[in-house]
């Protein structure tokens, strides 16, 4: 089981990727035969070549990412986080992401919670 | 599919029921052959009399649960959470509980994410 440390990092990691639009690092912080479900209810991509493809149109939103509380560890192989996504400062998305990790810290996969009645219009002039 | 607004407002009531420790209305949340993972990480209970046994012991804390953020939705048959469990006043627990619903809004699967890590001391004389 990885430890809870260890995966709380790679999530830090994957914020802290994301925000500055670091696809690359994005990428190398999941496993091969990795699965998505982004949003979950859509069908899984599996594998890098597909989670790449997710990543390069996701990140084109230059979406920046806020957590809403402290990530979550588990008594297993998983670690969760809530947070806000704020894409081209027009919509404000708030999600729950729960990812599952390999002995190393890779992750294995990936699933997103959040819904239509999730996603806000930011208030006009804020970027928040 | 359950209708999102729906997953919500049972989480909402879920949350109200435990608060005022009100088994029996947690109970009627779930489905009869639900599942559940409290921590996840650890085996997986189910069934009514088994989730019943869950829910006898970890009400007896007379935990208090509030949200660290709003409820997501999903775009499949889950809906998501971040919380705060303060047990006897004494701890306090970072938890996101993830459920999933049938058709009619009954919870068949619940995971609570939280590790070791998750679980603080109140600040002395805080009952918080």
């Amino acid at each position: 089981m990885p430890p809870e440390a260890l995966m709380k990092e790679k999530l830090h990691a994957y914020l802290e990727a994301y925000n500055r639009g670091d696809l690359d690092a994005v990428l190398a912080l999941y496993h091969e035969q990795a699965t998505l479900e982004d949003p979950y209810g859509t069908p899984a991509r599996q594998g890098k070549a597909q989670i790449e493809a997710f990543y390069r149109q996701a990140m084109a939103s230059s979406a920046q990412l806020t957590l809403s509380a402290p990530i979550r560890g588990s008594h297993g192989n998983a670690a969760a986080m809530a947070f806000e996504a704020v894409l081209d400062g027009q919509l404000r998305v708030q999600v729950i992401d729960v990812m599952t990790f390999d002995e190393q810290g890779l992750i294995t996969s990936m699933r997103a919670y959040f819904g239509p009645s999730d996603i806000h219009s930011c208030a006009p002039g804020s970027h928040r």
